[in-house]
């Protein structure tokens, strides 16, 4: 026998569970993507490096358990974060049961060097080298890195990551920098003019080559209006 | 004086949470798209329509409870569901707090209905028909819809959904009643042939008109590589 509706289950007999946030913080920095991470300074897992994590009190919203946990761990205020995933196997967290809901943003690493306050043990990691994270910090950090290319190859993303005139090359750095490989260049560029949203300025960047740059900027209407991207 | 360390604070202090899932079956069924809902029998909410929702047990992996409340409630067993969103609100239940992840999936409505037991009074509503629902759960379709949509927009969706030979309009039919909104017939034809995934059979279906319409199948190999899709 089956039994019926789970959903008439009075609400007083139903087991609660431990609810935490992670953060994931991914910072661009001169070419590269970095990653923020907190080291832990007590126990369980002294002296680990993990997210940005931390729990769920009762009457507080779930996104803005994020934003208190961001904040009181690294002293940022200024960062908009989207939800990534829930984590919930049964042991993924070896001292007690908890779903973690992890939550992910992508910022430009210099302009939140002055909110970070070192004394809380944060600090910025290459995404290619980090350390060995807590419980299943690295399965997360690969399912927003998963998520953060999808988005990058299928919709604009970048426009608060590049200075207001850039370069092709910085443009192209940072699409390699997300997504972790190099890109032809060619296509790269025959996919960009394609797409039709970047101006081409009469103004050159003289400080890689003699020849120079092109500068260029975004036309914010028609990058948001773009409905098939890809990259 | 901010607190320091969050992640230091003793899990037994810990506030715990009631969580649930609930899960959101998309069923494709000759052109249109459904949802299954489920009417709850019992207090509170009694008599009202709900997606397929209920409780996480300590013991058990989120994934594995919203199939299980799947099967508890519909009969279904045979459905890959993804993950969507966790809803997280602190007043989003007015009994208790909650916080529900939602599951989704996208099937042949065909397919289910030996499996599906009518005598959990699970019934399929037409996407644009939906009775009124419990609490946020319109956010939670919404927010699927959304997903939905963006997958469909940027990466082979569909293999399952359609016969083994199709029409192009047959296919055309399963991205509109998905995307809700006409596509034009020139447009998504041209896109289609330069994603080069569609083999033409020397078939035709008659059944439509008296002409006829072309049979296709997917190739699958070149369906699974595409890089750059976008309808």
């Amino acid at each position: 026998m089956q039994k019926p509706f789970q959903i008439n289950r009075a609400y007083k007999e139903v087991q609660q569970i431990t609810v935490a946030v992670d953060c994931l913080i991914f910072g661009f920095n001169q070419g590269n993507l970095e990653l923020l991470l907190v080291h832990r300074g007590f126990e369980p897992e002294r002296d680990k490096w993990s997210l940005i994590g931390g729990f769920v009190v009762n009457d507080e919203d779930l996104d803005d358990a994020a934003y208190r946990v961001l904040r009181e761990l690294t002293g940022l205020e200024d960062v908009y974060m989207e939800q990534v995933h829930a984590f919930g196997k049964a042991d993924r967290d070896p001292y007690e049961r908890v779903i973690s809901v992890t939550y992910s943003a992508l910022v430009l690493k210099e302009n939140y060097d002055d909110e970070l306050v070192r004394s809380y043990k944060a600090q910025w990691f290459p995404i290619d080298a980090l350390p060995q994270l807590i419980f299943d910090h690295e399965e997360m950090v690969e399912a927003a890195m998963r998520r953060l290319r999808r988005r990058v190859k299928t919709g604009p993303v970048g426009f608060n990551l590049l200075p207001e005139k850039f370069t092709l090359p910085q443009l192209q750095r940072l699409y390699e920098a997300i997504l972790g490989e190099k890109i032809d260049k060619r296509n790269f560029r025959k996919k960009l003019s394609a797409m039709n949203f970047l101006i081409r300025l009469d103004e050159k960047d003289k400080s890689e080559s003699k020849k120079g740059a092109f500068l260029y900027r975004f036309d914010e209407e028609k990058y948001n209006d773009v409905k098939h991207f890809s990259i």
